[in-house]
């Protein structure tokens, strides 16, 4: 496939901008010859306003018709071919294997949402029947116009062009532009040939999908201060998605920003669950903090215990284990150097102890960072909330607690996490309801004896939190619940029945749920 | 009964202030002789350090036992007898049928969340069982934690102490501390009277409700930089609200705001409507207009029309009966010269006439302005975004377009809004299709045939929109789904039965109708 280097505009490459960069593999350090082109301001304002021209014809499609265009894109990826991979592995390298599972996830993504809206429940039609004294009033969900994605570098597929964000905003009827990450632009740009053959074989508006590519933060901050911008999805860090937040909450009419920032992900691990399986819980542990070089939003980057032999001989355990585990490769060179100066920073403070790692590999060929695991006292981290930082790569920090009173309050003080985890047994179940249910408002899902890596795509996943894991907790950006991001209610006061949307036309043609008077329904009036 | 003049922080009546300020009665611009006490800093500390404590005790409590509260604050609301409506009568000047009706609808909104509890599906409960490769899966909503509210001045009742969002965030099951609005002061006091009865009454933690007092903004802007606020809803002005906004915004850890801050609430009159029934039409629409001296934020403040005889003809008459109605008693001196500097703005566009009104009225007895009606071209309006700002009083704007494509392109050009009107006939549907699902995009609220005030409190209510409408486009702060505003999804993975809250157990003791392994089910598993 012979790739371009260019933007995709509305259908259309494009290259104006004098300001280039190279994709990198990360496994020699070595760049490609292909140059790719940083989008202009003028390239972001052509793109969004396409995008609004679109909007003004898409939002007229029914479910039926975005269904087929999900499906369509979920073919178009497919027929990318195995060229994909290798030019993900080239540029990011998380391995065939991984990166096969990936795309898997990512079509899935798109049918999983063609069904949704066949199904047709999703537009949360409530009727209200006209009443003395009170006219028909009729509610649905429709999209709010045109989406900025923004791609994250950990995810090539699955959380970057074509990736949940941009599904669940295709399917909830925006157009979107997407802004490329920089790791992985060769990745990208064959996505952005996917998304243009789906958007040419299904007769959409060239508009309702554009690509820019930008290897700083300019293209970015244009895309988010762009007066057509309805809504904003990113997945990436902190730093970065509190730029976009901040710059969004500046304009002169703000616009929701749906920032996925990642976590530490806390782990509680009881005595009991420490006697019972130690070596199991080790043995997971170390496999999901070195997972995908650790490079994961729901990596455990804090793991709490209580101290005794069993927790000190656990800790020795897991470094040994992660010490022995070869290092793998990391993404790109700034995550190298992020992670580097997050865990130089760490071990600033003198409570913090290394048991394994802490430094980058001298003369390495590749990009990384050694398997790293960190010790401290609950007190250290009550009293320093940097140490809550995220560490992204095979980085984990233990976090000793006297006992179970230190450990709960060591706890309330946690920051928000899209996750938490408690380790524990059955005969523990009366003692750990609290604490259960003291994590659950530190994070958007709670893992019972199992890790948090791993996040299924399905309707009841909550992949959320409170700040600084997310600036929007009531949302999710992974399953089906992620469509209502970019979605908003409209009501119909006595509208006639034939300048209704047919989700709330009496006769219900789409056969779909409905709360009539209070009561679900999918009869009709 | 004796009021105090004092803040109710947990329960405790607190006066550490050296501000005061006074009640005023509009009808005779006379100040009463208690003094209110501005909360000070410390009081502002305490009031949200109180609603952290009980909210570790309340996000416990089961939806029943909420749903005893908040038919608790009805009765108790109910129990202040008819001196409440003297009360706010002296305070507001809206005179005892209009406030009659809203304390039934204050008294009504909490027993609608009470049932709405009672009944339970709101939980949203989602259950994706264990299978092959995937955990079991189990989101419900719950509550985000202290809530701060902050009280409009035209509904003294219905958005204020005991308003619409402190029904949904108690209902919620969020502690909440509300900034009364100083237009009302001894209103807010007895509501703060009848809270505090019902948290006793239904042994709540004294700190689930404190109440505020502030004659400026500086006791706003410490409650909402407060770390442990986790949201935060408004009704009022756009200023007011933008600050609030923006405050929250700055926060190192930032939170939602929910500001509703009125809307210019467009009318599109046809043709056909006009030749029909023109002199329905004009008596509705001055009556919504006047209505409550023209202060709700679905005021129709924009009438867009095509210009002809019909036309001329309408405005003609809507004009005579503005100028024949007394006008009425604005609700304080600030709504009063806030009115008069907003239309002053106005008319400093060469291209606004004034066909009524337009002035204060010298040396009235009682706040007041003219009832008021002005007109302006479409070229005019879409040149001017300044001609689109809400007048907060009995004003209207006729925008007088060529043509149908003229009218359409001024849709274009509106900015978010409340709710959007048209008024056609059978005859026009063809037409008026695209003229309907135009306006939808430029407002929570599309009406036929009717006039935006009146918002009835139903499951189907949207009382939200584009900024600058609101600040959050996907909520509302009418109607039963007003309560999501102040919850979150929270997803359990292989928990244990034992541990799970009740919604989300395999026997669905409660009985509420869940989503499992996406099929809508009020059964066991």
């Amino acid at each position: 496939m012979q790739l371009t280097g260019h933007n995709y505009v509305a259908g259309a490459t494009s290259a104006e901008g004098a300001e280039t960069f190279f994709s990198v593999d990360p496994r020699r350090k070595e760049r490609a010859a292909l140059p790719f082109h940083s989008a202009t301001a003028a390239e972001v304002d052509r793109a969004v306003a396409a995008a609004g021209a679109a909007f003004d014809e898409i939002r007229h499609y029914s479910s039926a018709q975005i269904a087929a265009f999900l499906d369509e894109i979920a073919a178009q990826i497919e027929a990318l071919g195995d060229e994909l991979l290798d030019c993900a592995d080239r540029e990011t390298g998380l391995g065939l294997p991984r990166l096969t599972g990936e795309r898997a996830r990512t079509t899935g993504q798109f049918r999983a949402f063609a069904n949704l809206l066949r199904e047709g429940d999703y537009l949360r039609a409530i009727i209200n029947s006209e009443a003395p004294g009170q006219p028909s009033i009729r509610q649905m969900q429709f999209p709010v116009g045109p989406v900025a994605i923004f791609a994250a570098s950990n995810f090539p597929f699955a959380f970057a062009v074509a990736g949940g964000d941009t599904a669940s905003a295709l399917a909830a009827g925006c157009p979107v532009v997407v802004k490329a990450h920089p790791g992985h632009p060769a990745t990208s740009e064959m996505f952005a040939l996917a998304l243009k053959a789906a958007v040419e074989a299904q007769g959409y508006p060239a508009g309702s999908f554009s690509m820019l590519q930008g290897a700083g933060i300019d293209v970015g901050q244009w895309l988010v201060a762009h007066e057509a911008i309805e809504a904003v999805g990113f997945t990436g860090s902190l730093r970065g998605g509190r730029a976009i937040y901040d710059a969004a909450a500046r304009r002169p009419r703000p616009v929701p920003v749906y920032a996925e920032m990642g976590s530490v992900n806390p782990v509680v691990i009881t005595p009991g669950a420490l006697a019972a399986r130690a070596d199991d819980i080790a043995e997971g542990l170390v496999a999901s903090v070195t997972m995908g070089t650790g490079q994961f939003c729901t990596n455990p980057g804090l793991v709490l215990l209580q101290a005794g032999e069993a927790a000190q001989s656990f800790i020795a355990d897991v470094t040994e284990k992660m010490s022995a585990a070869p290092a793998g490769v990391l993404l790109n060179e700034t995550i190298a150097r992020g992670l580097e100066g997050a865990v130089g920073q760490t071990l600033r403070n003198p409570d913090i102890s290394v048991l394994t790692g802490g430094d980058a590999i001298a003369d390495s060929d590749y990009f990384c960072f050694s398997n790293t695991v960190m010790r401290t006292s609950a007190a250290a981290i009550r009293a320093d909330d940097r140490l809550q930082i995220e560490h992204f790569g095979p980085v984990t920090l233990f976090v000793v607690c006297d006992d179970a009173d230190d450990l709960r309050a060591t706890v309330d003080a946690l920051e928000g996490n899209l996750t938490s985890t408690v380790h524990a047994e059955a005969d523990e179940l009366e003692d750990i309801g609290d604490l259960l249910h003291q994590l659950r408002e530190k994070a958007g899902r709670v893992i019972w004896n199992g890790f948090p890596t791993g996040v299924a795509v399905v309707g009841a996943m909550q992949h959320g939190g409170p700040y600084p894991a997310t600036t929007a907790p009531g949302t999710t950006s992974v399953g089906m619940n992620a469509i209502y991001r970019f979605m908003r209610p409209i009501a119909f006061q006595n509208v006639p029945d034939a300048l209704l949307p047919d989700a709330l036309k009496d006769g219900n043609p789409l056969g779909i749920l409905r709360q009539v008077d209070d009561v679900y329904t999918d009869g009709a009036i």
